[in-house]
Formats: structure tokens, C-alpha cells, sequence
């Protein structure tokens, strides 16, 4: 199978092509393609660029078929030829400031204390909450970006957490958004039935 | 001004793009291209497609020179000629389920039921949590369509979210993943400075 790591639609066409898939053509994914799919999926936006976003891609049989285990035997963890698991890794993030401040920024060291400050005033669980919601932010990227692709995607909720960080040797605190099913579709799945604008928006 | 409700660039382009943007033209964002650009946002995916995302676009001078004073006075609030309140608003989405619930599920009075029961079993922070991440995801959405319809964008966590509930009449009990200012931009912004594939991500 050839890779064909450039995308091919537009950010509306992607998401009105996006749809939840539970079945895949089981050939594997170019090496390439997942690569520039999380490539593109890490421009996510990111205060003080800290990027708290990290993946493992699960495509060793056995090793899906537990991961399938651990989110409740769900069809498309066994079916599609990768499940990307996302997390966010505060702890990591928080360690390794040096590598993420942007060269732009005028004294480094000043910047990484600040930061580092910020983070150690907020609870344990809000720190972690909010790297968990930039990683949710850079998920929304991540459908789009596969879709436009070619690739269909199934994200998935219902798992537990324990069970997959023990099987991937995750940190223990780190939060996952979501398994991400990733391949070539082979159905059709839902079409959209979404609020009309009225409903959700408000102009003042 | 004329509308451009379609967009331009591919998923890539749009992530490659987009950037952190605090000065924008001051000219009004015809209401079309809001739009269009909350109507692909609400596309984001959604489990049991409850959609809980809700926006107050703030256009009038003297309400965006409240929401500047409750986002610490900070310059792209008062610079952009729109900025979006998104919030996500749990209550109102089980209240209205039966709103949301996709025709072709097949008993539409037992999949209500079913979700119900799913939230009433959660703590009121996790039910309240689980909107807040989805909003997240639709803000991935929203950040990328902006940008492909040629808007910028600086989404901002920096804010007094009470002071910004009260402000829009919110209900106390909503989220608020950011508040996005959004106009043409009037600056480069920084270029991307992200961390290799090879530093986040492992193949398994």
C-alpha cells in the first residue's frame, strides 16, 4: 500500500464527511500517513506552548485485543487496523518546560519559573484537568486531520483508564481523552442530525 | 463587506496557519461567515449526540468592553470585532434530550431513559466535566474552520468565568472552555515551535 501523507479536503468537507465508524478495511496504515496525521494534529493550539499532548498508536494484534478488553470488547478496537490512544502528561509537560518555550520569548528561565509557579498554584486535579482539556482541543484537530485523509475514526469514551495505562505503561496520572479507532471506513455510519444554530447561538 | 461563507483550505493549511492572534482589522465579521463557522463547529462528534456546546458571540462595543475587564483587560478582546463566549450547558442538554436523540435510533423514549440514568449516576462535577471536554473538541472544530474561512483567532483561558456568566446571563452552572476573539488578523503572530513526533508519540 502506498502512503498518501497530503490531505485532500477542505476543513468544512472534513467535518461533514466526519462520521463515528465501527467498521474498517483491516489493511494497515501507512507509517506515514499516522505520522503526518499527529504531525498536523500537534499545531493544536497550546498556551505557553506547552503541548501536554502525547499518543501511543496500537496496531500489535495482541496488544488490541487487550486494549479491546479494556474498553468493554467495543467491535471497533478490534476492527480497525490502529487505535491511537491520546493522553495528556502534565507531569512530563511540567519537567520538561526547557524543550517547549518558544524561542521567540525574550528570557527563558524567567518564563519557565513563571510557568512552573502558575502550575504548582492550582490543585493536583486541576492541573491535570487542564492539560486533559488542550489534549481534548488537539483531538478535535486529530478527527478533522485523519478525515481529511481519507481516514474514518471512531472516538471512544468507554474504557477504563487503570486497565489501559497498565497495559501501555502510561504515567498514573495521566488523563485520556479518548481511543481513537482509526482506518479505511467500511460502512457508511450515521448521517449528521445536529442542532440548528438557532438553538445553540446567541449574538449580543 | 461580502459574505465568503465558504471555506478555502484544507485541514493542513488551516492547522499550518493558524496562529495566536492579538491584533485583528476592526471591521465586522458579516454574520454569515459566524455562521457558517458555528454550523461546522456543531459537527464536532458527540457521544449519543447530545451536543451540549452552546456560543454567545459578543459584537456590541460596550458588552466586549465588559468581557475585556473579565479577561484581565487583555487587548485581543477589545481589537477583534467578535468574540465568542463558548460554554458547554449540561443541564439544558438532558433536559432536552429528546431534542437531540438521532432518528434512526430505534426507541427513542428508552435511549432518553438510558442517558438519563447514565448522567444521574455520575457526580455532578463528572457530568458537568464531561460537556467541558466535549466543548473542547468543538473548540479544536472551531479554531480550524475560522481559520479556513480566513479569520483568526486567539483563544483565551484567562478570564473570570463567574463575572463572565453573569455578564452574558449564563447559567451558573455552565463551562466555559475559552473565550475566542476572532477577526481578520493584523499580525504574523509567532511561527510553530512544537515538539518533534518522536518526543510524543510511540507505535506499539
Amino acid at each position: 500500500m502506498s502512503s498518501n501523507a497530503t490531505d485532500m479536503l477542505t476543513v468544512t468537507q472534513a467535518a461533514e464527511a466526519r462520521r463515528s465508524i465501527r467498521k474498517y478495511e483491516p489493511a494497515p496504515i501507512p507509517r506515514a500517513d499516522l505520522e503526518e496525521i499527529l504531525r498536523v494534529t500537534g499545531l493544536a493550539p497550546s498556551p505557553w506552548n506547552l503541548q501536554p499532548w502525547r499518543f501511543v498508536i496500537v496496531e500489535d494484534a495482541d496488544t488490541k485485543a487487550k486494549l479491546q478488553a479494556a474498553a468493554y470488547g467495543q467491535p471497533q478496537v478490534g476492527a480497525a487496523p490502529a487505535v491511537i490512544v491520546m493522553y495528556s502528561d502534565m507531569t512530563n509537560t511540567l519537567e520538561t518546560i526547557e524543550e517547549t518555550i518558544h524561542p521567540g520569548m525574550p528570557d527563558h528561565a524567567k518564563a519557565a519559573t513563571d510557568i512552573r509557579t502558575t502550575f504548582a498554584n492550582m490543585s493536583e486535579n486541576d492541573r491535570h484537568a487542564w492539560g486533559f482539556a488542550e489534549a481534548n482541543i488537539a483531538l478535535g484537530f486529530l478527527l478533522l486531520t485523519a478525515q481529511a485523509h481519507g481516514y474514518s475514526t471512531s472516538s471512544m469514551l468507554g474504557f477504563v483508564p487503570d486497565t489501559v495505562k497498565t497495559l501501555l505503561d502510561l504515567p498514573a496520572d495521566a488523563r485520556i481523552p479518548a481511543l481513537i479507532a482509526i482506518g479505511r471506513g467500511a460502512e457508511d455510519g450515521f448521517p449528521h442530525h445536529r442542532h440548528g444554530l438557532e438553538r445553540i447561538a446567541r449574538f449580543v
